[in-house]
């Protein structure tokens, strides 16, 4: 969750299986553009490899690869896999863009995206170490080891074999280890060993995991990594899984907040983004979302239901209740927003309060400034935006209409319910009011014409 | 959750025990009257009951009989008991009612509304096997079998006997299977095992597990029905066991919707109602309530904080956060409602806004429209409720009150703070906003004033 | 939860170490002032034992000892200890103030609020039984045992030794009675045995548990009361503990209210403060927060994502979705408040409605009145608050500005859209309105004209 600091390796290429779209998520995006923690799933992924500074990143793409290439372009080389013969085929397939590349080689999933920097390490330290394994594999112990394929080990953690669970005899059924999909192999041997693959099986594939057992058969040594940790390697296939991985991160999230010292008074029903940062002593209610971009300075409150997005909150600043804040939004110390007030593009100046059904769209507002109840900004017309410029210590009349571009000055005074179209100077009081138009009697007339036409309206 | 289509059975009535008005709840509200899912318990039982097409559905009324007669007399008969001598008595006061019928009876209790269509059908199926029983009872094994009655079967699942927790020896209690109090029977046993029954008890009472020991006496078989899924015939006496029932069916349609290829980012913060129908490619963010009558088309997104009843939500439509859409409102594709926005008997037109703070109540508003912030449609005199029309690509500006009945042209625009009270024709410009009086100086002055009042006040 | 009646026991005093600011909660603030439930830790501390009616409480205070002392200067006598050289040189700071005090003493700790009056009361009537023991020690039994301190006891549950775990051997460790930290003694025994302790291990503290041995030497019986609730000694010492206190006590609250009538639809979203107040029949919907001085009438509905605060909630009345009620917010027997709207200071009466988008500072609304949406009363000038009245049955437009001080007779209208700054008699209509400007085609011009320029700037 926290960025990790690079970690020096061998030169490695990393290659990430994004071939599959997933059809039990019953979407129209590609399984690995859903997000987790308002972050594509793939990006997680790409984001942890970073860290460990790959000298290659390819995706390997297929599905709806227009969306992945779209997505990833900027930090990956995309290859097409048309058609999807299996996650050998896939691999196989970056064969060409590797010519020439005599590092190792980390495979990883792109559905399976919560894999840690330091187990990738681990994978790679073990291949380069003395007795030189052919393919080392990522291996793991669910409660429930389910269907997963089976790694058998030797009492070193060598490899005996790998076997899906369809064709294990009772006694590996019986072994807990099993296979993640993710393995590093140096990139001579591995394509090597994807040419020898056959995929001589019920589904026509060619099976990755198949290149142990032919590197086996040529007495190569082939090594487990184990994690213990198998939440690192859930696949994410469905979308009660995405939910789960969302749930599994928060609840990190969640705790490491705590432990740096913010109060979540509801830890469960708080939403964080993957980049949202809390400094200490900051009280959080219950029922709120950051959405990314957001950071919150020390001693700050966020009331209950509040929403904040792209958002920066100062020091010992009050966020809501129903505050929403939208990219911009900037919170200086000690300001204040209340209930049902949103802000967009928008400055709030040191101690002044925004306390109630207030929009602030593309405006900037002076330290200690007072925007009443029911305040607009009205920053749109229909083509372009403009700016609200509002002074220190400007008192803003309930129900007003600030209509941009407008400047209001400092200390000035706009009267309650007025639409200000004008400049308004330093020290200066505006009023947009119409006459107030007194009929006496009026309202006791319209009352009884109206209990009339209803008790009409009843009998007809 | 899913309605099921209506299974062929033999002729039979219900009959639903609903006397008991439950006083652990500690409520004026009668007990099958509670909601679950945003619909009164008893209509989920009579919802399942009816996909068996019953030839009568009669219910036992006797507590607040009013309000359950109310509530399903246009579902069922109701038979009244009174007074309530025991659940032997209950079934017995049908009767008369059932004079004549031939039919099987299957036997519901109002306050077990979850028992499925397919375990009713399983009961009546057995019913009819060729070992001819005279009663069916339908047994279940819970993981804690507290102080159940218990039903002692033989190995083929026919009846040794019924025994009340408290009657019971050890090797009974020692007995998994608990009687679920839901039996079924042919007419002509029934009523004639109902009259043999004795009240010779602690309580006084006539009880209808009682019947199953008459039938054995006389050298009838009895035949027990499994359900594997206790929380079918869990019953609702407390407010604790409601918020349960709640919970059970709120986890179970949360899984159905993501099956199906609803996005919901945090499930357990999402409330359905019981007919809420949800396209795939749906997201749903954190803490969303749907009422009941909402459908929500494919690729809709519902932020966080929304609250919708008996709306539509069109294809790609985004909904919030912090919107709440009332009976009648209608989404048209691509259209948006923002924060702070209601909507009520209006429709938004296709690829329509309307962003922030505005009250949209009996309205229909044009394709493409643009609704400010803070737009109020005044759609109440405090007797009768009016029309707002907008046309489309209208343009309503910030913090603008439409007083209906009016009527906005298409292309027109309304300036922002107007309170417009009479028809805008298409494309015509619509201001009402008095003239901006300026007064130089005076704010300052003011502020100086009430300085000093401040400080006097401080002082004295 | 429920407040206790005083019970009777002999005189005794209350120590609180409250010395440790809990550097693990990486706060400025001192650990014992973190709220749960809406209260500071401490208070729920100093309220239980107020139940038994102690002679003297004494809190110890040391880091941040300002804030706590201004915290309970009220209800209990500070001393200060300063250094701090463990638990037992924290007790033996009170001597001074207990010289010539002669009852019992009884020791808890600050950060373990939630010990019952009835453990308490246990502990005291152990000191007195006839066997007189000089120490009584209040253990636990944790499902995981962990690192505690273990009370050593006999089969009579008198103690044989006190242990620190790192002291203890395997049989010792095997003991699962632990060692809350909470005792009891006489003044007289206390003192003299506190005297007697040496700081003679690793970290050179005075370690409270340590009395016990002395007394054990000297040849005097002590004695382990056990609580079978492990929970009530659960020390608070990070947010995670501080956050999983405050969920414990949510639960407990949650089943007290649906015990007592309530129904909450999704207990788990509802969170309540120390001393929320609900009546029976009232219906809580999902996600609603209770500050601290709520009470709720019976037959009240709270509707989701709501938030109320020192607020007054009527019979019958509705309150929400997205209802803000703020300290002296007073709802009427059947008014109503419904979303986006805030009350603060004011009183709405019999019947009247506020449905959206409103805010009511500081008002009085007859019975029966309605007040449109998007009404604001402009309370604040920059400087002091002003009143507005509204009278009974008063009708005020959608979209009105009140400008306080200001009065609204009975039966009175305020036009939609007025900005009303003058007393409204009683059934008089106001309008505050300019006049319809209109300018038929201006808008197709501007649009034409928009579209020129957004077609330029693209371009450009």
């Amino acid at each position: 969750m926290t960025s990790q600091p690079p970690i020096s390796t061998r030169e490695f290429a990393a290659i990430i299986l994004a071939a599959g779209k997933g059809t039990r998520l019953n979407s129209g995006v590609h399984k690995v553009l859903h997000p987790v923690a308002g972050r594509p799933i793939i990006e997680h992924l790409l984001a942890s490899v970073e860290a460990l500074a790959p000298t290659r990143t390819i995706v390997i793409v297929g599905d709806e690869r227009e969306q992945v290439e779209r997505q990833v372009s900027a930090r990956a080389e995309c290859v097409v896999q048309e058609p999807q013969l299996g996650t050998g085929h896939a691999v196989a397939q970056a064969k060409a863009a590797l010519a020439g590349f005599t590092g190792d080689v980390l495979m990883l999933l792109g559905d399976a995206p919560f894999i840690k920097t330091q187990t990738m390490q681990d994978m790679l330290v073990r291949l380069r170490e003395p007795d030189a394994p052919a393919v080392v594999v990522l291996g793991f112990e669910p409660d429930d080891a389910l269907q997963y394929g089976r790694v058998i080990t030797h009492a070193d953690n060598t490899i005996e074999k790998m076997v899906e669970f369809k064709d294990a005899n009772e006694a590996e059924r019986a072994s807990r280890l099993c296979n993640s999909g993710l393995m590093a192999a140096r990139a001579e041997d591995l394509f090597d060993l994807l040419d020898r693959l056959d995929n001589d099986n019920t589904q026509g594939e060619y099976y990755l995991p198949d290149i142990v057992n032919v590197a086996v058969r040529d007495g190569r040594t082939c090594a487990a990594v184990r994690t213990d940790h198998p939440e690192e390697v859930a696949g994410i296939n469905s979308r009660t899984e995405l939910a789960r991985a969302e749930a599994q991160w928060q609840d990190l999230k969640r705790t490491e907040a705590m432990e740096s010292g913010v109060t979540l008074k509801a830890p469960a029903t708080v939403f964080f983004s993957w980049d949202t940062s809390l400094a200490n002593d900051v009280t959080v209610e219950p029922n709120v979302v950051f959405g990314p971009g957001v950071t919150v300075a020390t001693g700050a409150r966020i009331r209950a239901f509040s929403h904040l997005e792209g958002a920066s909150v100062g020091e010992g600043c009050v966020v809501g209740p129903y505050a929403r804040l939208r990219p911009g939004a900037v919170m200086e110390r000690g300001s204040r927003v209340g209930n049902f007030v949103e802000m967009k593009q928008a400055v709030l100046g040191e101690g002044a309060k925004a306390s109630h059904l207030t929009y602030l769209g593309d405006a900037e507002i002076g330290a200690g400034a007072n925007i009443g109840a029911g305040t607009i900004t009205c920053n749109y017309d229909g083509y372009f935006k403009h700016k609200t410029v509002i002074g220190e210590r400007a008192f803003i009349g309930s129900n007003s209409a600030l209509i941009a571009p407008v400047k209001i000055g400092a200390d000035a005074i706009v009267a309650a319910g007025s639409a200000v179209s004008r400049d308004v100077a330093d020290g200066e009081l505006r009023m947009v009011r119409a006459e107030q138009l007194v009929k006496p009697g009026w309202a006791d007339r319209f009352h009884d014409a109206m209990k009339k036409k209803q008790a009409e309206e009843q009998k007809g």
